[in-house]
């Protein structure tokens, strides 16, 4: 087995040593190779994905991913700048099912800016279809319009779509995570106005008859985007596009207060996955040692349970982590009165510890 | 001047003449001419949006209007479903400037599923653009995939695009919007994926140097979909196109807690604008008399400011819903210990009263 390991830029780097630690103690047969991606792969190579980056990511069993992006790289061009790294490691690997937990941590309810009996106890798993939606649709570009408001003007324009396939296999994805959880499933669409987004709503439908012990129903991405506020704990997996699902998993993050906490998996059909933070590179904190790198570490775990088949160890993991944080110990972003702040490497230590 | 009014579906009658009433005791010089729209006018004559509708909307210098749907007409071919009648008044009339503004009354602080530090004092305008994107874009439809991950199978298709003139006026409404306000506007994106957005982002930037005293930022959806959850006072005007406003507009909205309180307005570029409330139909309390009036009646005070060059009844409106919610009455929706419950009719009262 073995992990393409790639910190990327601003704080990436110095979470991902916590987590790359956590699995060395682990003592565990796997063979973890560094790479760069994103900015710091753009000042080494002139890419924000060279080749041999993706070329040990293709090879390897789980891609460990840090964050990438930095203010100053603003003003490349699109194709160099940081985050197409991310969206070419995406489509390259195939990795069309993004899980993105929104979970609040007991001792962290307090973070929220919801009030306590709205947030405590969430557990909601946002399931985000990766490699399809208006990401990556073309034709997409710049031209001058020949009908619409301002026939004759310049315009830009993208193009959303959804194939039956690429519907029936995210689907798939959020039935069965739901038979492990409550077999509730929430679909995301807005069949109301777009076409796309109807085919979605029928083909789901279709696929929730081959799964007649979990609970489908429909909701609207605007309706969504309320309820998320208003009584978050009503979901519990919610499926929806790659774009709808980019705001709205941003969005039951963020609920949480505690996003430093929240780690991603992004899997493809031979269950290869690339594992990363929920939250970004942070440029603003970077190099001072105080980042959380507790979302990484929870990847690490995800990892091993998803693409490693290493359960018990990702469950090692996750009870260090919780043990860790019943002790008292916080980072700058979750820390609270009475409970002790500690920076990168001290939360690494004790989640090392624990185990 | 005309007022078509419009009361639709579901608790539309009964909040659309509590709005009437109030409008009737100003003792103004106009005409208000009523009409179906919506589930009702499709029962009525088989449409949502009946020739004779817009006929009347077209020719009023305002559109009143309640809400439209309810689930009985989800079976129904999507041209027939009532949203499609407010998707073609907006389409007919040109009404490209969506005002959302998201508003914590001080008395219903406690509505709100945020901290009360968190809300309370929270003023924002939401610009959203409402006649562009991929809400009218073509092509869409269905059709049998040529390239993309799985060519041969069928799929679905949408078209977003913004023009430069479109951007351009909608970027202008929002600039001229802070000018009147603290002089902040927030462009929303999502110019890291999108050619569409990132046109945008171009044009409004260029639009802002017309307008030096108004500082302008720029923030992907998905971080404007956390902060707005995580510190929503730090927004003040912030403009977008019209698939991220439905949304960011809608989660604004619920973090009041009170969207019941919550009015819109739509306009073209003769000033020409539809009136409505941020809510919906609510088909489960209609007909019941329990409906919260008040976003109808404050969309109504829009109208006058916007459309009808009334600017003190606007205000005379707006000072009488305040007074009646320091008085202490309350619907169903922001009712709260210690404060009196009343209906539909009785608020409608007593902001007639406050007259
Ligand atoms: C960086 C960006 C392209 C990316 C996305 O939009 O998917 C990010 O927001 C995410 O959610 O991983
Ligand atoms: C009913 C629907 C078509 C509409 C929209 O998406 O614009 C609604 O959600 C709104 O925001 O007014």
């Amino acid at each position: 087995m073995k992990i393409a390991v790639l910190p990327g830029d601003g704080i990436g780097t110095e979470i991902v040593a916590e987590a790359v630690r956590v699995l060395e103690v682990l003592d565990l047969k796997f063979e973890m190779e560094s790479a760069l991606v994103g900015g710091a792969a753009y000042e080494a190579h002139g890419h924000p994905l060279p080749e041999s980056t993706l070329k040990l990511a293709k090879e390897s069993d789980a891609v460990l991913f840090g964050a990438v992006g930095d203010w100053k790289y603003d003003k490349l061009d699109r194709p160099l700048r940081p985050e197409q790294a991310i969206l070419g490691l995406r489509k390259n690997l195939g990795l069309f099912a993004n899980f993105r937990p929104a979970i609040c941590y007991e001792q962290l309810v307090g973070a929220s800016s919801l009030k306590p009996e709205l947030i405590a106890g969430l557990d909601i798993l946002i399931i985000r279809e990766l490699t399809g939606d208006i990401y990556f649709g073309q034709p997409r570009g710049r031209r001058t319009a020949v009908d619409g408001h301002f026939p004759g003007a310049e315009e830009a324009f993208d193009t959303m779509r959804y194939s039956r396939p690429e519907v029936e296999r995210i689907a798939r994805v959020a039935f069965e995570a739901a038979r492990k959880r409550s077999k509730r499933v929430t679909s995301v669409d807005k069949a109301n106005v777009l076409e796309t987004f109807q085919f979605w709503k029928d083909i789901v439908t279709e696929v929730g008859k081959e799964y007649p012990d979990v609970e489908l129903d429909h909701m609207y991405v605007d309706n969504a985007a309320m309820q998320l506020v208003k009584a978050p704990k009503k979901f519990d997996v919610v499926v929806t596009g790659n774009m709808f699902g980019d705001i709205l998993s941003d969005e039951a993050a963020m609920l949480t207060g505690s996003i430093g906490m929240l780690p991603s998996a992004s899997l493809n059909s031979s269950n290869q996955g690339l594992y990363e933070p929920s939250h970004g590179s942070a440029p603003d904190i970077a190099g001072k040692g105080v980042a959380n790198p507790l979302a990484t570490i929870l990847s690490a775990a995800m990892m091993l349970r998803f693409s490693l088949n290493q359960p018990e160890a990702a469950d090692r993991i996750e009870s260090a982590v919780k043990h860790v944080l019943a002790s008292g110990l916080r980072t700058g972003d979750i820390w609270s009165e009475g409970t002790k702040r500690v920076g990168t490497r001290e939360m690494g230590d004790a989640v090392v510890a624990a185990i």
